[in-house]
């Protein structure tokens, strides 16, 4: 478990990774950091929220809980390059939006005396970089730890801590299916709507007319376009049978209007309005 | 044009028709509303919203510029019953969210000595009633004046200028065709969406892990279902082309996919994310 004296260390000083490492070091652990970008590194040393920060892993050989906050090929490609450097015992977790792909390679090429706790911090955003790092956010989202059955009690138990301590308001548990099929529904999915609705109509001019209904819809269709297409590819199996329900509503909707039946359509109004009610109850 | 003698009738004090009561009634113009809601057509007298207010029709009688809020084929009914009590010489106009239905039946229904100037308040919401009534609501809010050749210059100044004395934001002009294309991308086509995200899936077992994302595209799937199919029905020609495109845009990023070809879904992304800064500069 976590104590005052574990050592933090964070690969990836970016959105979530500086996210973590301001709110690991408010909290007063002591925190290293590595990633490519000196800039980067020198900013969390000057702020305090590393103790050590720079490019060279081994830095990371005295952490206890090294967390990656690459992205999730990134990640698989570091380890296999880097994964000497970790210190034997230590618990390793991530970030990362999808979790089947991430658990099955770790589990063929990690070094057995290092434990891996799959963990997503809901509170992702649209902007990159350390300069966007707020852990403030993490306040609203949740956490989700995704044990496997190689876990160790322990570890699930610490993945659940560091959620507490990151200061996320809901930490839940899910298996990886579960977890993968949770997010092509709710996230992935609409993101791939949003996109689709931006790009289906070459209609900016229509601008000043939009309401709140089109920039609800849209907002997500500003996206990071060099970390989607990796997400949704390591879920194509999940996404694609979503996207496929989701056309098929659309479809047998079409049907209706296009035969003038609007008692058919307001049936399929009446259901969306009491979903939409019980999705708001338990927000 | 208005004038402080002008007297205004509104038809229907629902949602819409009441937030123009307590508009115009707040800004020191004499309001007549007819309703066949008793409880309404009290409250609005209590309240100093209208001075008078009953189901009889009669009492529009006196009124210079008259405004249904009904949905589209109770106004064209109302119209064909009723149209005999209207002053002569006296304004029509409408809060309708679709313009080719109500203008070409009442081309051929309204009597000669009354002008209609289509109107588009884009200010509706999804609860229904007199107790939803709130002009501050416009403050945020489009209003679009619809003209057709046949409307006099004083009848398409006078829709603007009610929009100003109602607290519109942005008042602009648009015909019939234009405003129903940019109904049909911008909100039915948005709302079509939300209803089939929401009705794909019986996933209310997911609400918990709800994110931002999820939310603010289904926000929407709760709807007035008495409305909006005959608002769907009535703009079907344009809705369909623009859910086929849509649709056409999600089997092409389905094929992107199904192929694991990252480097075509960035480029959507790309696309995306361009097109959605241009809607968020302008709004």
């Amino acid at each position: 478990m976590i104590s005052e004296k574990t050592c933090f260390g964070i690969i990836g000083l970016g959105l979530l990774g500086g996210s973590y490492a301001i709110a690991l070091s408010r909290k007063g652990y002591r925190v290293n950091g590595v990633d490519v970008d000196e800039a980067a590194c020198q900013k969390a040393i000057e702020n305090g929220w590393c103790e050590k920060a720079g490019s060279d892993p081994s830095i990371l050989g005295e952490c206890d809980l090294v967390i990656s906050a690459l992205y999730p090929r990134t990640f698989i490609q570091w380890i296999r390059e880097n994964q000497d450097v970790l210190k034997p015992g230590c618990l390793l977790s991530d970030v990362t939006g999808v979790k089947r792909y991430v658990i099955s390679e770790l589990s063929r090429i990690l070094r057995s005396d290092v434990e891996f706790i799959a963990c997503h911090p809901m509170a992702g955003r649209e902007y990159k970089g350390l300069d966007y790092a707020d852990p403030d956010r993490f306040r609203n989202a949740n956490y989700i730890v995704v044990p496997t059955e190689n876990n160790t009690e322990e570890a699930v138990q610490t993945g659940k801590q560091l959620g507490e301590i990151l200061g996320f308001r809901n930490i839940v548990e899910l298996d990886a299916k579960k977890h993968d099929e949770m997010i092509g529904y709710l996230s992935q999915l609409t993101h791939v709507i949003a996109v689709s609705l931006m790009n289906a109509n070459d209609r900016t001019d229509l601008a000043e007319y939009t309401g709140d209904s089109f920039r609800d819809l849209t907002r997500i269709a500003f996206i990071n376009e060099d970390l989607w297409p990796s997400l949704f590819a390591m879920n194509s199996d999940l996404l694609l049978s979503e996207m496929d329900a989701f056309i098929e509503e659309m479809q047998s909707f079409r049907s209706l209007l296009a035969a003038g039946d609007e008692e058919g359509m307001k049936q399929k109004l009446r259901l969306s309005s009491e979903r939409q009610q019980l999705f708001r109850k338990k927000k």
